[in-house]
C-alpha cells in the first residue's frame, strides 16, 4: 500500500511503500538510520541488517543525500520522533541516485543557499517556513469565508497608482503605458461598494531600492474592505483574524514550529482583543524611553516600532496618526481633523508593522479637496471619485503583508527566507 | 440589532437594520416595494404609509436608485422570494442620495457597462457571478487542503520563460530585463520536490493581441503539482477537484445560480469520473462528423472543441497529443513516444478547455536532448534541469483556467464579465 509520511499514523503496524528522498542518515556496522523525507513530513527508516535481503542493506549503507527511493516497511508508534512514528525497514529501491547534492548539512552562505533555492526549500528550516505559510494562508481563507466576505481579485497591472509612478514597475500594455498594482485598494472599495465585505489576497510589486531584513520586491498582501463598517469595527476584525491565523498555526503547525525552534510561548498569548495606543501616547513613550531623533509629524522607524512593541505581549494598534503622513484618501477623526482614523498593527518582539489600515473618506466634498490638494488627477481617480458620489457609506479597510507575518509568526530574522522564491534588490534568480 | 441581508434568516419576526443599497423600487399609490442590496445579498423591503411616519413614506417614494440608506424593519418569512424573507419597512435613513446613477436598469452597450465596470458590478447578474467566482475559489482551497496539498506562490517576476517572450510583458527589474509570468509550472516542479504535493494561485499574463470571447490580458490560475504521481493519478486529481468545485457551487449559490438563469440540470451530473478519449480517436470522431480542416499533428481550434464536448455530458479528456504540439517538459508515452503523457479537459456546452495538464519528463538524458531540439539555454533552464539531477522522481501537474470555468459554470456567453476588472485587448481602465 502506497502512503505518505503525513499519513502513516493511519497505518500502524502495517507495511506501506512511501516516495521519498533521503535526506540525511548514521549508519554502524549492522544498522542504518535512514532520515526521509516525501514533502508532507519527516519519518525515520530503520534498517537492520539481520531483516533486510543484502541488496537492502549495502543500498542503504551507500545513499547519498537527496537520493529518491521507494521505501516499503513497518510502521511503528516512536514516542521519542517529533513525528510520533518510525519506519522498520524491510526494503529500499533507488529511483535516482543523487551525485554531490551542492547543499550539504554543513554551514552555507546566504548567496550560495539564495542561489540554490530551488533545492534549499527541501531542507527542514525552509520545509517548516513554507508550512507554517500554508497554513496562515489557509487559516486567512477560512477565517474571511467563516465571516462572509467574498474573495475579489483586483488588477495587476493598472494604467495609474494612487501613489506615484516612482516606485512602480512600468510595462507597455500594447499601446498604453501600465504599472503593476502596489495595493488593490482603490479597487476593493468598488468591490465593497457591489459585494458588502471583501478581501483579496495577491501579489504586489514595489521597486523600491531598499535592501533590509524586512523588504521585499515581490510579496503578498491580504487587502480586506468593509461598507458600513468603521474604523473601530474594523479593529476588531483585524484583531480577529490575526488572532485566528496566530491560533491555528499553533495548533496545525507543531512539528514546524518545533523544527524552527519558535518559542511558542510567545505565541500563545495571541489572542483578541489587542492594546491600543494614540500616536501621541508612541511619541510621548519614545520621548520618554529617551529617543530624541522623533517629533510629532514623523513616522516610525523601525528601532521605534520595536521600543514600542517591547511594553507588550501583544500585537499593538497605534492609532490616530496625523493626517499628514498618510494616504489621501483616509478619514479624519472628526473629534480631531489633524489626525486619521487609522491604525497600524505592530507585532511583537521586533517584527514590525504588519498591517496598515483606516476608515476610507466618504463624504464627495472632502475627496474632491483632497485630490486638489494632492495634486490627484488621471483616469483612476475618475471612477473613484465616483463611489462618493452613487450611494456612498461609511467603510473600512486594511492590509497585512504576508510575509512579515510569516516571519513573526516562524520567529525568523529575514524576510526572504519567507516566500518561496524572493525577488530582492539584485535578486531575479532562480 | 444590525445584521446583514445574508443573516436575516437569524432573525425572522425581529426588527433589524441594514445598511443598504437602493437597487430597485415600485410604488404606488399607499405602498412601496424597496429592493434592497447590501453586497450580501437582495431583499424586499415592504414599506406602508399607514405603518410608517411621513418621513418614511415620503422618502422611499422618492428615492432614486443606488442611493445609500439604513432600513429598519422586521423580518418575515417569505417564500415567493428567492431569499425566502422579506422586511416589512418601520423606518428609512437616508445615508446619501445618488443622483443620476449611470446604470439604469434599460439596456446599455458593453463598451458602456465596461468603462463603469466599477459601478456594474453591483447589478444582480454582475453580483451572482462574482458570488460564483468566489465559490469555486474557496472550494479550490478546500479541496487542496483535505488532499494535502500545500500553497505556494511562484514568483510574477521572471528572468526568462519557458515558451519564448513575444507573448510576455517585460519590465526592467533595475539593470535587468523581468517578464510577467505565464506559468509558475517550473517553479512549482521545483516546491513539489520540497513539499510533495503543491498548487498555486495566482495571476498569469499574455500578452496576446487576441480578442475572443474566451481571452484575457491578466488571467488566474490553479497550477497544482504532485510528485510520486503519474499520469493517471493526475487525471483523477483533475476530475474529483473539478466534480467538488462544481457540487460546492450548486450546493452553495443557489440564490446565484437561479439569478444566473443557469440550467443547472447540465451540472448536476459532473461527478467523477469523466470520459477519456485519446487525440487520435478525437482527431477520427472529427473526420467522422465531416471536418476536413485538421489533420493529425494539428491542435484543436474551438470548433474541435465544442464537436467533440456535444458528444458528452460531463468534461471530456482529451489524452496522448502528438508530442511536437505540445510543451518540452512532457514525458513521452512508453508505448508511443510519438505522444505525450498529458491531457486537455474540455468543458461540456463550447466552453473548451478549461485545464493542460501532463506527466514531465523525470529523466536527466531526456531533458538534456529537449534542450537542445528546443534550443533552451538561459539561466530558468539551469536550476529547472537540477531537479531531474538530484533526486529526480516521477511527478505530474495540471493547470486550471480560473475565468474559463467561471464562465462555464455560470453558464455567461463572455469571460470579461467572470473576473472584477478585465484586462483586455484595448482596455486596461477601470
Ligand atoms: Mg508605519
Ligand atoms: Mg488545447
Amino acid at each position: 500500500m502506497k502512503t505518505t509520511i503525513a499519513n502513516v499514523h493511519k497505518h500502524v503496524n502495517e507495511t506501506v511503500t512511501i516516495g521519498a528522498w533521503l535526506h540525511n542518515k548514521r549508519s554502524s556496522g549492522k544498522i542504518a538510520f535512514l532520515q526521509l523525507r516525501d514533502g508532507t513530513g519527516f519519518i525515520q527508516g530503520v534498517v537492520v541488517k539481520a531483516q533486510v535481503d543484502e541488496e537492502t542493506f549495502d543500498l542503504s549503507k551507500k545513499l547519498t543525500q537527496e537520493s529518491s527511493l521507494y521505501v516499503t516497511g513497518n510502521i511503528v508508534e516512536d514516542t521519542r520522533s517529533p513525528l510520533g512514528y518510525e519506519m522498520q525497514v524491510e526494503k529500499v529501491e533507488l529511483i535516482q541516485e543523487a551525485v554531490d547534492y551542492p547543499i550539504t548539512p554543513k554551514e552555507h552562505g546566504t548567496e550560495f543557499l539564495m542561489d540554490h533555492r530551488h533545492l534549499w526549500l527541501r531542507s527542514s528550516k525552509q520545509h517548516a517556513i513554507m508550512k507554517v505559510r500554508n497554513e496562515i494562508i489557509r487559516a486567512t481563507y477560512e477565517f474571511f469565508n467563516q465571516e462572509g466576505f467574498v474573495k475579489v481579485d483586483p488588477p495587476i497591472l493598472t494604467g495609474a497608482s494612487a501613489e506615484g509612478t516612482t516606485e512602480l514597475f512600468h510595462t507597455k500594455y500594447f499601446d498604453e503605458d501600465a504599472y503593476l498594482s502596489q495595493s488593490g485598494q482603490l479597487y476593493m472599495e468598488a468591490a465593497a461598494m457591489a459585494l458588502g465585505r471583501v478581501f483579496s489576497f495577491g501579489p504586489t510589486f514595489r521597486a523600491e531600492k531598499s535592501k533590509t531584513r524586512r523588504h521585499l520586491i515581490e510579496f503578498w498582501m491580504i487587502e480586506p474592505e468593509m461598507a458600513f463598517m468603521d474604523h473601530d469595527d474594523s479593529l476588531e476584525v483585524q484583531e480577529q483574524y490575526v488572532s485566528h491565523v496566530v491560533q491555528s498555526v499553533l495548533k496545525n503547525c507543531k512539528i514546524e514550529l518545533n523544527t524552527l525552534e519558535r518559542d511558542t510561548s510567545k505565541l500563545e498569548n495571541i489572542k483578541a482583543p489587542f492594546p491600543r495606543i494614540t500616536y501621541d501616547e508612541a511619541i510621548e513613550f519614545l520621548h520618554e524611553k529617551g529617543f530624541d531623533d522623533i517629533q510629532w509629524g514623523d513616522d516610525f522607524g523601525a528601532p521605534h516600532e520595536t521600543a514600542i512593541a517591547e511594553s507588550y505581549d501583544k500585537p499593538v494598534f497605534i492609532t490616530h496618526f496625523p493626517l499628514e503622513i498618510k494616504a489621501f484618501y483616509m478619514k479624519p477623526d472628526p473629534n480631531n481633523p489633524n489626525v486619521a482614523l487609522c491604525a497600524d498593527l505592530i507585532a511583537p518582539e521586533g517584527y514590525g508593522e504588519i498591517i496598515g489600515g483606516s476608515e476610507r473618506i466618504d463624504d464627495l466634498d472632502l475627496m474632491k479637496q483632497r485630490y486638489e490638494e494632492h495634486d490627484l488627477t488621471g483616469p483612476a481617480y475618475q471612477w473613484y471619485l465616483q463611489l462618493r458620489e452613487y450611494g456612498s457609506v461609511p467603510h473600512s479597510g486594511f492590509g497585512l503583508g504576508l510575509e512579515r507575518t510569516v516571519a513573526w509568526i516562524s520567529g525568523i530574522e529575514h524576510i526572504r527566507e519567507t516566500i518561496p522564491f524572493p525577488r530582492l534588490l539584485n535578486r531575479l534568480y532562480p
